[in-house]
């Protein structure tokens, strides 16, 4: 073995270690922790953080990355687990350790600041904060540096590389085509079937989602599947992969789609390759990539005919009185019943894309100096008018529904669209693939379908950047013709709409 | 401020926070954790343990307590810390890196060896790895030091201030008066209730332990009570205190006794006061003081007759079927009822202590080196012949039953006897502060009770020795007296038996 290697595998392990530790802590934060126990754990997770990032940025792993990269003998995989390595390592240095800690406090200072202004619908209490905030990244991101434009730096946090330019040229070619495809179908769809709005025992919900959740492929004996508030993944240490989901005695479906939401991104970390764990390689570094396989699952196999005539006599089986007399064109009609909604959490899956498309857009607008924080609020609503023909009564259902800026999280957005493309062209290159997956669906076999994920993207791991290991997988490059083809078969049947 | 503890106290409290990291991954390995993360999870929690050390050994920690020491402004509670945290420090740097290193990994390797060898029944898988532990537990306990004898080494890690002479006279003290009172209390038990063996839904048993915990003050706000296979209790964090109970159908009282016996270990964690957290006067130190804590609540309340008849129709009211027509008498005979038992922790309150009296014995003399390790197993079967009249017939049953040899735990097992003569002195004490005790727990009003704990025992943290705690609360030195007496006055009256 190498001897760089030998010295520099421990070092990324113990980071991954310090990760897995912060997973732990975050995850009991979230579903677990009580009340009281919010102050404390802020300062042990501030803590843990501050020697994980005083590891990373030690000047030793940088000395063993420099011989590494000189290293000819490391094989593929080490490489790549280099690069990571590196980059990680090149980000984490640039950045002034003022600037770090400056944004952390303010992370925190304005995730309070949003959720007092939300509910009280008022901007100016949140502008403040937002306004440094946007300062503050405008600074990290030119001390990481970029060629193209300042948004590039932020995009790479969450699609490690692909440019600003790429990820714009996607949306000028899907919202024109999207936006009168679902005006149609908005148009079209009747009357919202009944069943939707029923009462639903919760105990049974979350007893149907178990079992559904299993029968998808999730391993139980290497994760949870539990409740929080808002539904979430992670992957706190190998062999244990862990998802939450919500329930609303009201709002069965809402349930469902998000334990299968969330089962796609945890079947991606349960299919990471063991020899993989402790390594960066092993760590997945693309959202969109992420997002697609939860999208997949959700939309592609979930609102699929095939999967629902498979799932519907099981969920009879636990609301026989509530859902006796569903018919399976009824359920499969409920199901993708689209609607103009305000609330892009609540949106489905026509018109999702068009919220996200606004945000990107304001984004870019903030960080191209083209709109002022100030500016924000009316160019959210006049966004929302255009896309969605929709005008947000209040701040709180505009410029304030999300809480992703109030933590900087400038540049994640994006990534929900490019999951939502990438699961469209995935799914259609493994009908190709496997010329039985629709009869598997509709029999509630899901292990063809996992088999070629795991393959084709799992395996991988972050050994590529995800466009890459998505475009080899579809076997050609990205565009959103799938996504597109995907609404109008399913619409045009469902509706008897022509496009 | 006194400008070394300026810098000092940020020290204490990373280390203080590393070891709430810890805990949350430790608690959450025991109740939470899929089977498949295990191996993971071992190698991130040496990790995280690996760089707290790191902290505590830093030379620049023994600059700070060396400058702190010969600091004369600062209060006593500073003092207080200053002293733990040198103590802390010394053990730590003592230890040579090697030893450390050697007996961590032999815990781990000598615990899967007495996992194996309790089934198997077989000895001879374990007595390598426990001679091996014994020879490096004393190489540790040389390595720190003592006046007295090595077992004092050992000791204070659990006990800290209180020495082997001190313990041994405790004991000598009570065996022998012990063990007549126990013989005549056995012989006059008649047979059991049979409401003891009857079977209790698991979820009502739960539902009403949650009731009783809360009763008993224990505030869910700031903690949690969920399962384990052995119950325990941990401070995660600051305002986040865990305990866990176990449940088994035909074991009612099993469940019902663990659990206030965890409630009075995490109402002590409760009460440790706001402005000792992140400091080591926060951490209890002493388990001996610890135990006191679960006992007084465990026996001296939850046997009382005051108690149990508060508790009965309560009881009833989540199983009306099973417990509709038992009177109060029967009850606290039935909880009450002593039986000899080869299982330490399945005795009673009569005899427990002759089980711990056995293995400290057996721990003194493998320590003064009067008998090895290939000993063990005859000298445990016929102490038990000697102590309970009793003889096991397997290893299991003997010398294998306790897991705390394997995780090289000597010194630990008399702090539980400790525990149980705090108790008792301390609750006749609280008895003369507070008349109406025994009213306020006849009508289930145990916050008198809980408030004098808090003032004499909780509020004071680890400013100063357990056994210093204990002697100023009782007022007086620790005998077994009040323990002795306790038995004697309520079996004397349950069976008519005169002392």
């Amino acid at each position: 073995m190498s001897a760089v290697w030998e010295r520099l595998e421990p070092r990324l392990g113990e980071l991954a270690d310090l990760d897995s530790a912060l997973r732990v802590l975050g995850w009991d934060q979230h579903v677990m922790m009580p009340p009281a126990g919010g102050a404390g754990r802020g300062r042990v997770m501030g803590t843990v953080q501050g020697l994980a990032h005083g590891r990373l940025v030690d000047p030793e792993l940088g000395r063993l990355l420099d011989e590494a990269e000189a290293d000819e003998t490391l094989h593929d995989d080490q490489t790549a687990a280099v690069r990571l390595a590196r980059r990680s390592y090149d980000k984490a240095t640039k950045l002034p350790e003022g600037l770090v800690k400056e944004m952390a406090e303010l992370a925190s200072v304005a995730f309070e600041a949003w959720a007092e202004a939300r509910p009280a619908n008022d901007f100016s209490i949140f502008q403040p904060h937002l306004e440094k905030m946007v300062d503050l990244k405008k600074k990290a991101a030119d001390a990481i540096g970029w060629s193209g434009e300042r948004y590039d730096a932020l995009l790479d946090d969450f699609e490690p590389g692909m440019t600003t330019a790429e990820v714009e040229t996607l949306f000028d070619e899907l919202v024109p085509a999207l936006k009168p495809v679902a005006d149609k179908i908005l148009e079209a769809a009747g009357e919202r079937p009944e069943f939707l709005t029923r009462t639903y025992e919760v105990d049974k919900q979350e007893d149907f989602c178990r079992w559904l959740v299993e029968q998808l492929g999730f391993d139980m004996s290497a994760g949870r599947f539990d409740v929080s508030p808002h539904p979430f993944t992670t992957h706190v240490g190998r062999g244990d992969v862990r998802q939450t989901t919500r329930y609303d005695s009201n709002r069965l479906l809402m349930s469902i789609r998000a334990s299968i939401h969330e089962t796609g991104h945890a079947l991606f970390e349960q299919g990471i390759p063991e020899e993989l764990w402790g390594l960066p390689t092993g760590d997945i570094q693309s959202l969109g990539l992420h997002e697609s396989q939860s999208r997949i699952w959700e939309i592609q196999v979930g609102t699929s005919r095939e999967f629902l005539d498979f799932m519907l006599p099981h969920l009879k089986e636990w609301f026989p009185e509530e859902l006796g007399n569903l018919s399976p064109d009824d359920f499969y009609l409920g199901v993708n019943h689209p609607r103009r909604s305000l609330i892009r959490v609540e949106a489905d899956a026509v018109t999702y894309n068009l919220h996200i498309a606004l945000r990107f857009e304001l984004e870019l607008a903030l960080f191209r100096d083209e709109i002022s924080v100030r500016d924000l609020p009316d160019a959210f609503d006049a966004g929302m008018e255009k896309y969605l023909g929709l005008r947000p009564e209040t701040r709180a259902d505009g410029v304030l529904q999300d809480m992703h800026w109030a933590v900087g999280g400038f540049g994640y957005f994006p990534t929900y669209t490019l999951g939502t493309l990438y699961a469209a062209a995935l799914f259609d290159r493994a009908r190709e693939d496997l010329p039985g997956l629709c009869d598997d669906l509709r029999a509630g076999n899901t292990t063809p379908l996992l088999a070629w994920l795991r393959e084709k993207v799992h395996h991988v791991g972050s050994r590529k950047p995800g466009k890459e290991i998505a475009e080899e997988a579809i076997g050609g490059p990205l565009t959103s013709e799938p996504f597109l083809g995907h609404l109008k078969t399913k619409y045009g049947e469902l509706f008897g709409v022509e496009f």
